[in-house]
């Protein structure tokens, strides 16, 4: 199998789950516990938290550990506008954001938020000025991706969260994608940063989110308050201490050979005709290449690559089940039978140059198969 | 190490890590993604769901993956009060829930809900006829939890579930310690129903909320539609088989061998001058003693038996951090003085007759030492 779903999800990597391991069975205890069993768990929670906060340039007591990016998301959006309500209700988004900050943003305007959602350009980038002309007085809470999850573009969030403390709003950016493969100083870069671990070879079901120091917002999960109150529920000590592990995974020098390996697959591609690269063309994570195939309908050509072993996807995995094209497409202004017709390759630190030529050679074929079907293709 | 804290958390049963394994790196896709990798990941969630329902006796739709029994609560409480909120504000609980079922309570009240808390009896049982008498017009929910965690004190669910029903509100139970130590049909016993794995030889990090076909609720967390749009997020596949396979690891033969454990600790420990057994004496789970050392403070007597190698709590671990009096021996009326010097003894499978006469010794001995401490042991 060639899997270059990687945006989807990663497997979860060798010595991640060697990390933890030991906390399934072994080192078990409840990290709220006062025995010193309960203390062992405590000191791999924090331990944990420290290395995370450190990949960010945070502090441990920045970092709040969440169930994933969804909650992380979530958490961040709602539990900022339901603190800052009484000084204003109006929140500003993009149109390209994950469905859970889409949704989040929905939800807030059935309980009497209003909400700005922003345009990208062709290229999927939100521009700083665009944020700043749809300020208001009562602007409480912006939130921006950082590096798109479907064309991996990568948004301006320095200048993004710059405007933002200017006019006394907050700055959320979605770094799910983008954690570990794109710098992020949480002293520039916003005042609530998502991040997960199964994008990043880490276990399923635990994240995080960064809260800078001083800001309040509201609590999603209440409880036996812990994370400081701000997040109650028994901490999920084997996944934190795999998600600590997992910001091992990646390093620069692993990130660039991921990026030679995507260029060498857009290189090839794009020399197939009728194909259109999706996104910026430089500023762009690694690991992600959204390819449009004229005349042909993305989903048939992901199963035929599935048929030959190669595992990709039509856009976010969140989404895989509506019939819709892609939102984040659309709003980039791509033309409803181009969305149709894209695939999206991402990229991992198991892909070989192998895999690539492999994909490009199966790739070739089937689409030309899938053309000579097609009405269009003749 | 004797581990008698079984219901802050357990230890991952070796079957239980032996089934999640394979999902972390062997098959680790994202169960929304169309490939056939993906619908592998789907596979293994729909049979866990499968497996989980009917322990419940409920069918598979009904239940909702969480990240565990605090979520489930948040998901059940605040999801049941914003679905309702223009049928009625008012809504009941005890005093003696746990934290995250009293501290979403709490929430609503700040969010224009109106809440009602009925006492326990002595023996922390919530009567049915309080909860009719609290009943009004506008009443839109009810939660009462299964078996209480500290006390292990089991409420008559049945029945209230039977007077939420006539009065047309629903009914919500947290079953996190009860679940396959007491039986629950989920035809019977209630609208919305909480279950967890890290009680019960599972992970932590994932739970699950039965809800009643027909029933609605708000979500709680938003974003890409997963689990038929009421929980967003990515599925946490290794929890949720891991989840379904603890669900073979108690059954009733083992639930009866682990009561006559915690029976014959009783008997030995309730045999020191000066010990008071708290809450009900017949009606409750297999393994929780709580038991409280007149003149003697409980924190103090943890670290003693902590330091023989024996690890218990003073109450809940969710409430580890607080100096306050447990406050569900408050509500049934225990003395402060008496709550303070509280032991929780909770047993589990892997606790053997040798750990308990182990246990009795070294508590006999510490008690003793303790008592000629202090000045009112004297």
């Amino acid at each position: 199998m060639i899997y270059l779903d990687n945006a989807a999800t990663t497997k979860v990597d060798k010595k991640v789950l060697k990390a933890m391991l030991p906390y399934f069975s072994k080192k078990y205890a409840n990290a709220s516990s006062i025995h010193s069993f309960g203390q062992a768990a405590k000191e791999a929670l924090e331990s944990s938290r420290e290395k995370i906060a450190k990949k960010l340039n945070a502090d441990p007591e920045e970092i709040f550990f969440t169930s994933g990016g969804t909650e992380s998301n979530n958490f961040a959006i709602k539990g900022a506008a339901w603190a800052l309500k009484e000084k204003g209700k109006h929140i500003i988004t993009s149109k390209l954001e994950h469905e859970s900050v889409l949704s989040a943003y929905k939800w807030l305007e059935s309980n009497g938020f209003e909400a700005t959602y922003i345009n990208p350009d062709k290229y999927g980038i939100i521009s700083p000025e665009k944020v700043q002309q749809a300020m208001r007085e009562d602007t409480i809470l912006v939130s921006i991706m950082h590096a798109n999850n479907e064309i991996g573009t990568i948004q301006p969030i320095r200048e993004i969260s710059k405007i933002c403390r200017e006019k006394g709003a907050l700055f959320h950016s979605d770094g799910c994608q983008s954690f570990m493969k794109e710098k992020i100083d949480s002293k520039m870069d916003g005042d609530l940063f998502t991040i997960n671990a199964h994008k990043l070879y880490g276990p399923k079901g635990v994240g995080a989110l960064f809260i800078r120091k001083g800001v309040r917002i509201a609590p999603l999960l209440h409880g036996g308050g812990h994370e400081k109150n701000m997040r109650s529920g028994t901490e999920n000590i084997p996944g934190i201490v795999g998600f600590a592990a997992a910001t091992d995974t990646l390093d620069e020098n692993e990130v660039e050979r991921i990026r030679d390996l995507r260029k060498k697959l857009e290189k090839d591609v794009l020399g197939i005709e009728g194909t259109i690269l999706n996104g910026h063309p430089e500023k762009r994570l690694c690991s992600i290449s959204n390819i449009s195939f004229k005349h042909i309908e993305g989903e048939s050509l992901l199963l035929r690559l599935d048929g030959k072993g190669i595992m990709c996807s039509t856009g976010s995995a969140c989404s895989s089940h509506t019939l819709e094209p892609s939102h984040v497409l659309v709003s980039c202004g791509v033309p409803i039978e181009l969305a149709h017709s894209s695939i999206r390759f991402s990229l991992g630190k198991d892909n070989t140059e192998e895999d690539i030529s492999k994909t490009f050679s199966v790739l070739e074929e089937e689409v030309k198969k899938l053309r000579e079907l097609s009405p269009f293709g003749k």
